[in-house]
């Protein structure tokens, strides 16, 4: 797929990867609603097959190779969520999947792709790194890459959150999702915009790796350099296929503090009892934070995964 | 409400909540399934208002009084989700609440009732200190007291859960419910036979704090000398109207170690992705530790609560 997803790729890629993925449910709280001064709708990603909803982006593009390109199985580089979510997606097909990845990753994600047959390389935590190992083993395997969010079948799959959000709460004011290497964002928004063009489209993402804020000042795709947040899956920067797009769907992006992150993440357990990783909470984040002009809206908000370390709390860290 | 409830009147408290309390979802996952070789069914109270079924009683007891009774409010003694429960349902019938509380509850409880605007008074954590202190409270306001589990209106308001669970997942093999003082355990019991008789109902309770489980052996009430268990909901010992509701309508009371119970609580919030309260981690805990027979089998579990103190994680303590 090399031409810029649309609505119709996006409901084809929900239709190839519904008897894989889990419809998940879209939640509400009072208590949040009443902290921000908005209503507000989650879309628990987090409950998604390997607990985000990288799975949707992965099992689409492992689902879209003819047979030919599937025996040589997929490769990728990822910094944890997409590592798992691709190799389920492979072994749901029956082939296999090699995950370059980098050894700082959280233990519980090197865990979860070898539990799901995933082949890990490891290496450096560089972009440079990541992408030489990766060239290495594709140049030995002919395996597919998919990338974790550069990639037009992998942003066509993200989308489907947003299309089964908007069914299942029509009228929203204001659609938002996190934004790291921008795959989700982009999908997001091409379903929002499609079903809904009045509908704002709103990218929330970590003050400590602001590149896609400060891409969106200056019209100009600028990377993360030593992007440094708790949010571990926002760590990646925009590529030159989710940039344009994220320029001409997206009204805004905003930025969260640290602490605000934190306090999200906890208020969410608190009050919702469901369990969602740090960069998840990014949204909720900026609307304590008041980053934007959301007062009284209807805002749909993206959870996107529930990978946490459950031995390592922010709030009881040192 | 003085004689034993029927499947009427549970289904007369499921009307009379209707408007206060939520539907909670059923959730099911697949690593959970494969731990323990059954299909399990949870019924989420930890979705519940206040975070726990216990609004179900509190609410059905509160809403049942007359306008006359109504008027000098509510009393009663808990060491925490039924005081929370009392507190919000006597806010929402526009009454007062007093709540006798041992001074040894998690802060997040007690911190919960003050935010419903519930009276609290400290007692020593004691039965006889909390049934003393409770008795000069009504003797000073003539307020109506609703025990958290021996009382018919509560049993028959805890019904509800397995009333909703039954209908929205048919021919379930087994109900489970953890069993403390027995209210829940009896209003499941009491809604789960009627509705299918050949459904067994399993009682789950923690080995440290087993009144239960001596009982239905000897025959006779047997209560809780010094129960110790992380399971904090779970200490307080069966009444003489729970106890023969359970003796005769509930198949087996099973017990869970320690271990077992923090193992069913982690593995609970990292596959699932939801938090649950120690207490409510019980019935799950029984089948990983394989305390009764139920290979295959389809099983109902309702999630008690998610009320979690999230500084003081079970295994994150020295």
């Amino acid at each position: 797929m090399n031409t810029v997803p649309t609505l119709q790729d996006i409901r084809a890629a929900a239709e190839r990867i519904a008897p894989y993925a889990h419809l998940t449910p879209v939640l509400t709280s009072e208590s949040l609603n009443k902290m921000v001064g908005a209503e507000l709708f989650f879309k628990c990603e987090n409950f998604q097959k390997v607990g985000a909803f990288k799975f949707r982006g992965a099992c689409n593009a492992v689902f879209s190779l003819s047979e030919a390109q599937a025996k040589c199985g997929v490769a990728t580089h990822s910094s944890g969520n997409h590592a798992a979510a691709l190799a389920l997606a492979a072994k749901l097909r029956g082939i296999s999947a090699t995950i370059v990845m980098p050894s700082t990753a959280p233990n519980i994600k090197k865990a979860a792709v070898a539990g799901y047959g995933g082949k890990i390389i490891f290496c450096e935590p560089t972009l440079q790194a990541r992408e030489d190992t990766l060239a290495a083993v594709v140049a030995e395997t002919s395996a597919e890459v998919v990338h974790p969010y550069n990639d037009y079948r992998v942003i066509a799959g993200q989308g489907t959150a947003a299309l089964e959000l908007m069914s299942a709460v029509p009228d929203l004011d204001i659609v938002m999702s996190p934004v790291g290497g921008g795959g989700l964002l982009s999908g997001t928004a091409i379903a929002t915009k499609s079903l809904s063009p009045s509908t704002l489209v709103v990218g929330a993402e970590p003050a400590g790796a602001d590149d896609a804020f400060r891409s969106m000042r200056t019209g100009e795709l600028v990377p993360s350099v030593h992007p440094k947040t708790i949010a571990d899956g926002l760590l990646t920067s925009l590529g030159d296929k989710t940039f344009p797009l994220i320029q001409s769907l997206v009204s805004e992006i905003v930025t969260a503090s640290e602490d605000a992150i934190i306090a999200a993440m906890r208020h969410t357990w608190e009050r919702m009892k469901i369990i969602i990783e740090p960069s998840c909470a990014v949204p909720f984040a900026t609307l304590l934070e008041k980053k934007f002009k959301f007062e009284g809206k209807r805002i749909g908000i993206i959870l996107t995964g529930g990978n946490v370390d459950l031995d390592r709390l922010p709030w009881l860290r040192d």
